[in-house]
């Protein structure tokens, strides 16, 4: 650790939590990727990062032209007014219960910063979102990883792994990077057993592509639940993951701490108008669904024909199982397709294929299916 | 702390110091003051945040803009590569060495969690940013104020706080909110007697308006010094108070614990794009810096007339003793002019004024002396 000649740092005296991280490892940018393998950007379909292929809203990309127009020079506003009052009108909740995040890992952040401290326990399932763990050993808290359910959460494995000093507990649904989905129901009696004194953040980070029928509204349950977390973000359905915009939903006990360890003006002002702006537009919203759902069918259906399991998703990727990985990920790449190797999530015969426009899933299949089948 | 009726909550597990934050107080947006008082928001004048009163750079609004022409709803660079790559040849330093932090805010608070555990000592100045302690407390380390030297750092003072148990110092150059200044040879000496475990924060938010005989060079010295972290801002000179975007400047082995507890997409695209286009707009740096030359020089010389006691100002505020400040506060709001009272820095006499444009400037010294001498 101490390349300075000196012999010391103050890094040596870094405690081992955030030693040990490993930061997270995004989706490869298309320009990293073109410049590396000395391809055409202009050629490169990026399936990565469960980004909306449609792009941002027009009514964001007005919203922030309109800004610009002024062009001043002020702090965002840092207690997020407008768009407060826009989620709360949106979603019929109360603006006071809502805190603003720079994106909805900065409230998964917030969570485990404000409710719990060194050595004690936030427990999740095996398969879950990396940044649980992540955001545990940031702050030397202890994760514990709960052995699924076969890619699903194992939910009374789950309520067994709650101790004592257990004080958070992190859940998905629909999950990442599996795409498995906990019904309403079913999640409602978890939450329901769940000790009063240990919080769960519920992350509904890809909520909107639900179909109608696996609906369900965790934002009123946290009316009778002192201790749920509701995080969403504005980073998928809403094609806002550039501007970085998530919030989340607790009563007012919890709402208060977060609100005390956030950076006031974690949200900048051009993201807060953009978002404000994408809520307002059904249009564009109808339309992400429609179309998300036209290429999950796509990418099944190719996934059928090449005989591949996958498993079936309720977000806006899929979980497909292609044997060596790291290997077709490496060719996908060199065909101008950048997808996500998950061996990081202990799921080193899978890939986590994003849904993208027709013709990007046509271009992933035709050049998976030549890879699979050369 | 149990309102909702359970009589127990996640809330009342939270640590001490978390619970004992009050969240930052930012400067009053112009639209709550215009609601509060039943003023016209475009006759309200605001220098309560130090904010660049030109605007943004031309540069930053057309780069934003052609992000927004095409639109894509991708995630950020996680790694800032053009930023970084903009930044390392403006300063002559090395890319790796930048981390990038949404606003300086970020940064400060990133250094605190990679670097001090609970229950160890961060030192700072009394009459500093308010932002030193509030860290201190969200992490549960102990924060040392160290007694001022009239309004300024007394930094054998700080040498003499730091215990074994000391692992990072805050330091502000110029200071905010009193606006004083240590020359860069009284700091090099201070530095350098500082212990090689325990980590400096030197935060120049505000080095942009030095005047040219009092620069110094401290991210060259961050070559020599593996304990130093030079903090910089783009919110202050350059305009982009909104977009949120600071940066800080460490040796390899300190940059990549930062780089640990960083959120991947802390900057989000248009603050990327933006930043990158006023460090190379010279002429709106070369204004930035002129206006509030000649801004100090028309409040210096007002509070002169009005035989008020004011701290000869090295930022883009100056820290000026109006006796009973709530009341003048008061006052000017009522006026429609918004500055900071500083009461919760332990200065209850004090008003922190920024510096505007000339016209702002002047209705602020009609309104004080309409208020002082009415």
């Amino acid at each position: 650790m101490t390349t300075h000649g000196q012999g010391v740092s103050p890094a040596d005296g870094a405690s081992a939590g955030v030693k040990g991280l490993a930061p997270y490892k995004p989706g490869r940018p298309i320009g990293e990727v073109a410049r590396e393998l000395g391809l055409d950007p202009a050629g490169i379909v990026k399936l990565a990062s469960n980004e909306n292929p449609l792009g941002m809203s027009p009514k964001s990309v007005a919203a922030v032209q309109q800004v610009l127009a002024v062009g001043d020079a002020r702090y965002p506003d840092a207690n997020g007014h407008d768009l407060k009052q826009a989620l709360a009108a949106h979603y019929g909740i109360d603006a006071g219960w809502i805190t603003l995040g720079n994106g909805s890992n900065d409230v998964l952040e917030l969570a485990a910063r404000a409710l719990v401290g060194p050595g004690q326990r936030i427990v999740y399932s095996r398969y879950a979102f990396v940044v649980y763990p992540l955001v545990a050993k940031a702050i030397g808290a202890v994760g514990v990883e709960v052995p699924d359910d076969g890619l699903g959460h194992d939910l009374d494995a789950m309520l067994a792994a709650i101790t004592p000093d257990t004080r958070l507990v992190f859940l998905a649904n629909p999950n990442n990077p599996t795409g498995t989905f906990i019904e309403g129901e079913r999640l409602l009696r978890f939450l329901e057993q769940v000790p009063p004194q240990v919080a769960v953040v519920l992350d509904e980070a890809y909520t909107e592509y639900l179909r109608p029928e696996q609906r369900y509204d965790a934002l009123a349950w946290v009316k009778r639940l002192p201790n749920l977390i509701v995080s969403r973000t504005f980073s998928k359905a809403f094609g806002l993951a550039g501007l970085r915009v998530g919030f989340a939903v607790a009563q007012p006990a919890i709402t208060d701490l977060l609100g005390r360890v956030r950076q006031p003006f974690n949200v900048n002002t051009l993201a807060l108008v953009a978002a404000q702006a994408v809520l307002a537009d059904a249009d564009y919203q109808q339309r992400s669904y429609a179309l998300n759902q036209q290429g999950l069918k796509q990418l099944s259906a190719a996934f059928d024909a090449l005989g591949l399991t996958y498993v079936p998703s309720s977000g806006n990727f899929v979980l497909v199982k292609v044997g060596d990985a790291a290997a077709v990920n490496d060719a996908l790449l060199r065909a101008g397709v950048i997808v996500r190797p998950v061996a990081n999530y202990g799921l080193p015969e899978w890939l986590r294929i994003s849904v993208g426009l027709p013709e990007e899933n046509q271009k992933l299949i035709d050049a998976l299916t030549k890879i699979l089948k050369g």
